[in-house]
């Protein structure tokens, strides 16, 4: 039980504890954690001796804390936990609270590599419904390893930072035109943040996931559909992507989903061997999608095909190597049915059948001046609700 | 004219000057610039005043250097030529001098992203007619924007760095098996290293390209076909991609290159206006590739239909921005006869042809041990020559 004000029966209380980069006050980029609506300075406390993690704290980014590894992760927690929770600890540590509303929530990782992966067998068989009606929804490979490709790490921005509508190429009937996109879209994602390094050449086994991973944000990875159908072939998305991905400012770390991980769907074919994780589990992580504040979808990350192990140790089964600060991304979580989808092109089939936002507002993908936010629930201990921070952007007009 | 010893004449005379990432004598990382078969030590010539550069070339990465812009990037190098060549400087400079046996090279540069394209027609034509054959060669797409992806810059290694063969998933007749690549390949590759950063939600004009870009390297961006043709339908090439992609040590700035630049191949069908680049200019590079020690072939850069400053408009017409360390690649660079390919894949047809590499060695493609270096000369001023830093490359076995 915490002494802080608003911590019990809050979604941020103390068995949550997300991570997070802000400036408050005037000062410099420092690592922070979520309690309540409160922001508890860990560069402050560190410097007066109440946390100890190698001086990690007082950086711009979490990567040199992330790097710390699993042990140092758990026991900074832990400490933090009892800092929170023991009223001895209150004068030292109340004043290092800052209330949400006064921090300017910053990037909270330096992303390495940014991978994103496709992994949502309902989403997948959508897409191929809605691009490739008449054929196999899923291609041959589908089930047999989790889909990838590399995004761009550079244009990765803090939930709430505007996003400028892309401009790009796009097909017609008389050859491509060069404007604005006129399919702008969203993709509901859940992102997984590598801390501790491999080394090239050395593959990362699925069991050793939780060494590795620190912990997760939400992601919405922003998709520009007729640019990407036009450019995709044969190498893939581009500039439908690069132009922003957006994740949320709070990283949860693992040790707050201990109660979220609950068995993935069964999988037919059986993978290969180094894609077997056992025990097989998801995270019952419940997304929903909010359009101009009107909540659209309700996408089950527990129906995941593929889980974030099997994804971790394909990315690695060629001797590729992580680094710190590595994101990889689920791809759009979708479930089964039409109000559980993460992106537009599948809630109005692919522009067909649009959609109403509000009132007299109908949409099919975002105008100008429009709104997404992506939010997520899990179970925390003891029947419990833990929040995800959300991740939030605006569309302004193409430049 | 160099007061070096071996300058005059040399391929990496005082018309020159690569900048790397160099260690010796066991003193910490610090950038210097090869002059004949030496290595100026420019953090020493800094620490002593006999260069200004902001402290940057003390650094264990260009990246700092390079963020500087070009009027510094000139000021500089004119500073270098004016040590080299001035006998005056010959006292102060001399001592600073490092043997090139002397010096361990390092990864010049922090990569950023790393985008790869695919601006060769003989190149895509090639591998459309081995994998679609019978199709059109070429993607409608192909001639209307530079095809390009995203790769893993995690992976990106220095020239020298062994490369383990990778494992990963392939597709036989029965289902796909894990094992370690039976069809790993090169591609000889030009690329392009960005120093100016750009701001998000604003594109890069190609007019522009001379403002962000710092110089070039040599690539190979080592490729295994048999699970590249497996994972890469929808999203493109991954884990085929990303065990390692290999760099020259010695990035040569644009400015060796001024008389390399000539008129690139006409556009038919002409391009849209943000990818017009006038005057319309490629590089004439000459690269070769060398097998176990035999030249094989000798791709000409200059018959690449997409150039640099196109390349670069394309990545940030939707409003990507670039970063410091950024590194874009030409993608294979094949002519159009068959000793002027850039991989393996297009030598021997698929694999169809095999070729001899020295003396009663047949290949397809790459066998353990094997090693390949790909070299590259320019035009300099007056009539002589000038040498990129070579990229080579010894494959492991598989672990």
């Amino acid at each position: 039980m915490s002494w802080v004000t608003g911590a019990e029966g809050s979604p941020y209380g103390v068995t949550n504890l997300p991570y997070g980069v802000f400036r408050y006050d005037g000062r410099e980029p420092r690592v922070g954690v979520r309690i309540a609506d409160l922001v508890l300075d860990l560069a402050g406390a560190e410097a007066v001796g109440l946390v100890l993690a190698a001086g990690t704290l007082g950086r711009p980014t979490l990567n040199d804390f992330m790097a710390l590894g699993r042990p140092q992760w758990t026991s900074v927690r832990q400490r933090i936990v009892d800092l929170l929770t023991d009223p001895a600890h209150r004068p030292a540590v109340e004043p290092l609270l800052v209330p949400l509303d006064a921090a300017e929530l910053l990037l909270p990782i330096e992303v390495a590599d940014y991978v994103d992966f496709y992994s949502s067998e309902h989403h997948a068989s959508n897409v191929g419904q809605i691009f490739r009606p008449g054929q196999p929804a899923l291609l041959p490979n589908w089930k047999h390893l989790p889909i990838g490709y590399h995004g761009r790490a550079g244009t990765v921005v803090v939930s709430g930072t505007p996003v400028v509508r892309p401009t790009g190429q796009r097909a017609t009937g008389q050859g491509p035109t060069v404007g604005p996109s006129v399919r702008l879209d969203i993709e509901a994602e859940v992102g997984f943040v590598v801390g501790v390094p491999s080394v090239l050449g050395r593959r990362v086994a699925a069991a050793d996931f939780a060494d590795h991973v620190f912990g997760v944000v939400l992601v919405n990875d922003w998709s520009a559909r007729d640019i990407q159908a036009w450019e995709y072939q044969p190498l893939g998305p581009f500039l439908g992507k690069s132009f922003a991905t957006s994740i949320s400012a709070w990283v949860t770390p693992l040790d707050a989903l201990a109660d979220a991980f609950v068995p993935a769907p069964d999988q037919d074919p059986p993978v290969q061997a180094y894609l077997r994780d056992t025990p097989h589990l998801g995270l019952d992580l419940r997304l929903t999608v909010e359009w101009n504040g009107e909540r659209m979808t309700e996408p089950p990350f527990s129906t995941m095909y593929w889980t974030p192990a099997q994804q971790l140790a394909h990315l690695t089964v060629n001797g590729a190597s992580l680094r710190t600060g590595d994101l990889y991304a689920s791809g759009t979580v979708s479930g089964p049915q039409r109000d559980q989808v993460g992106s537009f092109l599948e809630l109005t089939w692919g522009g067909a059948e649009p959609v109403t936002v509000g009132a007299g507002q109908t949409r099919t993908f975002l105008e100008d001046g429009d709104s997404v936010t992506v939010r997520a629930v899990a179970p925390g201990p003891d029947g419990t609700t833990i929040a995800l921070g959300e991740v939030t952007g605006r569309i302004l007009p193409a430049r």
